[in-house]
């Protein structure tokens, strides 16, 4: 009647809906071209054996969706539906060899991240919530979250805070595009220029975080960074973002006096700074430098985030907001994504609570610094012509390459036929003067059991490749 | 020497740590002014009783924080550091009276969360996901979840996709603005007019979604909704948001033919049809009609979510799009938010392949259709002048109040007085012609424990203020 395979898929079990799906395959797949008359209900049910009632409310429901169309008097007809969409065709296999050593900056490792602290404070903030914590949530993020981050960032990073000018943010990514809206939209002291303000970054920096205001329509200038920060006296905006604890990618702490500065620079302008603490936990010559939002908290945002310390999976990340920009965030937030998923956030506040946070944080840290050390001394002793730049900190290490090194592109392209993951600094750059170029070592990523075969992989690479320069 | 409280909060156990801590404090609190000189490292060591080198330290870190200034010659100051900073004054307690009985509309029963098998997934989640889950994830969303929704979405609500189709949001709102971004950006065939395209709402709609599009830059207009649903010949927009299967907020369903009208239309026009299928999982009187996005799945984004299932704390909501939307979309998206929480991801793709989504679907359902019949049935007894519209299905019904009845701010002050939340239907409208006041009742809303004497409670109310009309 319809084609053999009419029968074969009829699941006794649950007739109309089986049939339903029989019919409505057939239209899709144009076995039933539009217009095609259907047996009547008591024909297709004699002949399928089952009872009438069970025929008719298939062909209801198809009507009812309008993959058959009911005209009184002429029957049930199949209707127009276009023949089985074109599905998106899987992305072809890429042909790049298979990557083993990962050195690429931005993750922690993975390996590390406390699966069961995080469980068992699931289990226990499931066991314990409110109804109401799991409906619509507070814009700004759940409360106790934003208690348990004031009481750790004012401990931890020096940040001067309150959970009233928290906001919980599902990443950095987020809290910045949050920003960026709200400053393209002129709701605070920062613009208005038309269009909104243009925003400063260092020069070098992420180019994903440029890329991110330069989305929300603002415009990006670059300030320079020396061996000791970011130029203060060169901000020609009035809003500028930072890395102060370990500028991205060059590892350099803004020195005492540019942290002064800047702070002076904002109060005196009116200007607004951004302050990415995207790796502030983790010092280790000495104790983690506190945040700069302590010096001005009335003109500095901090932004933190889960991303180093945890997992950026999470996506969870906050900020630290000056008291007049808590509404425009919130406000801006609302029209955007309401707020972030409240069972991580209940998670990540009882691990505060708990101390796994920071127990987590302290093990991360003398791991990483292990790291950091047996990089240093090992590429010192096989690659001595590349030199190790910035500060004892964070999760990557920037390798300036000697004159006479291969380009980037080339070593990469080498590392990675030797399956070594590594990431270069070009890209990195606002202004395009010609520099040396380094590699953005992420020392971080590979998991524990990687990681010494890994440095001696990166350390053939580099003896092999990159000989002491002439210049 | 800098005042009696620097003794007092002195932590022998970690002297160097405490001893910044009350400087700090002491140069935020105004206590030392800026540029008052320290005693030397010597002096206050032996007035302290600690090492010399501990309070050596101590400066050194204060200086590089920005709180203490050293001038070569001239000892340790103070920094200049705003005193305290205005911290944001709690929210003043509102003087609202308390709420027992909710039915206010939006949310499911959050007392019925599947919190056992949600915490059962997240330890087996986190049992058995590879590290990588946990670092920067796809865009799209995780894999695992978008095979589990495609086929969930195949057979529950018969929408035509594929993983490569699917982006996973956090939340409908999420969804929504990032379509309106990419339209805006007039980055497909909808657009461009100059500005990007003006965006169809059914009116009535929720007020909030219509703002999140103009939150986004587009232009909004209305189009009339009666009792066949959306009046598909009135759709003067080339992008059109519809709630096809229970129109949100007056309840009917979208009549077979002008499901038929609405996919020629969107094919014929080249037009895009947004299908906000927020409650399509929740059909009382027969099976759920499928998604209209079936019968023309290049010109229909469909749209569904966690939240009514659920629920929306979770902020879980994902798209089945044309594929040449995707790429557009997953770009934006990288540019806002990077992707959705990667846990949350994972768990619901577990429930799914599990049976547990479908399963506590299934209990919801059952519950959700007994208390819409008590609804109606204890409305009908004791308020017979109030009409319930729209179809049995979803989480609320609309309540039409007869001529006469009191204005909806008034009768919705009223239940308050009686500690009842309800809703009224007055904001939904894009136009503004005189209509009945009506009330939307979210009878999901109550725990289960709540839901009769809410009832009652509701009813009560009703009887008092609402006669039969005269008109």
């Amino acid at each position: 009647l319809l084609g053999p395979d009419l029968h074969v898929d009829l699941d006794r079990a649950d007739l109309r809906r089986s049939l339903q799906n029989v019919l409505r395959d057939a239209v899709r797949a144009g076995r039933l071209p539009a217009g095609t008359r259907l047996p009547s209900t008591r024909t297709l049910a004699a002949d399928l054996g089952v009872a009438r009632g069970t025929v008719t409310s298939a062909y209801e429901q198809l009507v009812a969706e309008g993959y058959l169309t009911a005209r009184r008097g002429s029957g049930t007809a199949a209707g127009s539906v276009p023949s089985a969409a074109a599905a998106m065709p899987e992305a072809a296999g890429s042909a790049r060899p298979r990557i083993r050593w990962d050195f690429t900056p931005g993750q922690p490792d993975l390996s590390a991240f406390p699966r069961a602290a995080w469980a068992t404070a699931t289990r226990r903030v499931l066991a314990s919530c409110p109804n109401g914590d799991l409906g619509y949530g507070d814009p700004q993020g759940s409360r106790a979250l934003r208690q348990a981050l004031a009481g750790y960032l004012g401990r931890a990073r020096g940040v001067l805070t309150s959970p009233e000018q928290i906001v919980v943010c599902p990443g950095y990514t987020s809290a910045l595009s949050l920003i960026a809206a709200v400053l393209k939209a002129g709701g605070t002291r920062a613009g208005p220029d038309a269009g909104g303000p243009r925003i400063g970054f260092e020069d070098p920096s992420l180019p994903h975080h440029r890329e991110v205001v330069a989305h929300a329509g603002l415009a990006v200038a670059g300030v320079p960074v020396d061996e000791r920060g970011i130029r203060v006296g060169e901000i020609e905006t009035s809003v500028v973002v930072v890395t102060p604890a370990h500028q991205y990618p060059t590892g350099v702490t803004l020195d005492p006096a540019r942290r002064t500065q800047l702070a002076d620079w904002a109060r005196r302008s009116g200007g607004l700074v951004i302050e990415d603490d995207y790796d502030g936990e983790f010092r280790y010559d000495r104790q983690p430098v506190g945040a700069i939002q302590g010096l001005a908290p009335g003109h500095i945002v901090y932004a933190g985030t889960a991303s180093k310390t945890l997992a950026p999976g999470l996506r969870l990340a906050w900020l630290a907001l000056p008291p007049e920009l808590v509404g425009p965030v919130v406000a801006a937030r609302r029209m955007i994504d309401r707020h972030p998923g409240v069972l991580d956030q209940l998670v990540l506040a009882d691990m505060i609570g708990s101390g796994a946070y920071d127990r987590h944080i302290r093990q991360c840290r003398i791991r990483y610094r292990a790291r950091r050390d047996r990089l240093v001394r090992v590429l010192g002793e096989r690659a001595p012509a590349v030199t190790i730049r910035g500060i004892a900190a964070g999760l990557h290490a920037l390798a300036e390459l000697p004159a006479g090194a291969p380009a980037e592109q080339e070593l990469i392209a080498q590392a990675q036929q030797r399956q070594i993951a590594i990431s270069g600094l070009a890209g990195h750059w606002i202004s395009a003067p010609a520099r040396r170029p380094g590699l953005i070592l992420g020392y971080a990523t590979p998991a524990a059991h990687a990681f010494e075969p890994g440095l001696a992989a990166l350390a053939g690479l580099l003896t092999a490749v990159v000989r002491p320069g002439r210049g």
